[in-house]
């Protein structure tokens, strides 16, 4: 079995924002030479997600409205974890809507994808630098 | 490391329902010949789900409702995505709450389960073919 | 390939809570002698979540309220499922938000972690006992 670790950094210049992060995973298969396996893609911080979905702006405008209301940022005093002295708890709360990781199916040496998949960075306490986590595991 | 891969075909007659596919994924982990490893099924499709929870249709009735409350189908004027021409904006917001993926243990040749877990595809807009990958790694 | 697979059990003393089970994981990871490889994590059973976020407990209760808000737990006839004799209906909501499973990246010989990346147990029909799956497979 081989195996092939990257650890990519983001800085995304809003606090809610989304990076298509597709090529760098691509990227990490080309390197790990891998032909059938898994990889793996995880955001290594908890007020961040990796998601698959459409590269569609109007889609991810959509998602930012809903995330907003199922879990609002302010008044930042809603949430008891802003007692600590941070102002992100809102952030905490749309992660897990989004997910932390996502798992593709490496088959021939390629992301085997459906016809629309892009494999996303979503970041919901931005404007400082996070990092993400891609691991290729097969043969 | 042995791997097999399977790519299942689903063409759903409402534009929301779920279907159990555990005997698809059961029959791969059969066919891979696989003993211990790990079990990835995913949608392929960025409008639909795979998540694991009870063959019960009260419950897939409550999924239905609580869903359409959360992410409403119509008007359908209300997502941006919905300008270009689609009308499966909600479907995209279904799909995260429900997950992509799921990730299922192989133990001794048997997908390694709880009592009442179930492998469902999950459609949020449907009457058209979509397609479900099955990966299996393992020895 | 190697693989070792553990059964946690976990009962609960609340309807619903939250309990850190990393070193139960960092324990599966050294017992199974792997050093590069995947860590899976999932609940057995359809009323709870495996998670990774913050040990913090001003979060836990955020996360507790607002789960609470987008699938109360009562008035419990508001659910199909609870017609066959449950109460938990809104629980397999909850579990749905918080998701099912976890996979880690084993670097190393060690689970590869962001600064505050902790892994959790979510219970959202406690008061007895159930069990959680940890497998790691690598090399």
């Amino acid at each position: 079995m081989k195996s092939h670790t990257e650890y990519l950094t983001f800085n995304l210049p809003a606090r809610m924002a989304f990076q298509n992060i597709t090529q760098y995973c691509e990227e990490a298969v080309r390197k790990s030479g891998i032909k059938e396996g898994l990889l793996l893609c995880n955001a290594m911080h908890i007020t961040a997600s990796v998601f698959i979905n459409d590269d569609e702006a109007g889609l991810h405008a959509d998602y930012k409205e809903w995330l907003e209301q199922l879990a609002p940022h302010a008044p930042i005093d809603r949430y008891r974890h802003n007692r600590t002295g941070e102002d992100n708890g809102d952030a905490h709360l749309k992660r897990q809507v989004m997910g932390r990781e996502v798992v593709v199916a490496v088959t021939d040496g390629k992301l085997d994808f459906g016809p629309w998949e892009q494999i996303f960075y979503g970041e919901f306490d931005g404007r400082r630098e996070k990092r993400v986590l891609v691991k290729v595991i097969g043969e």
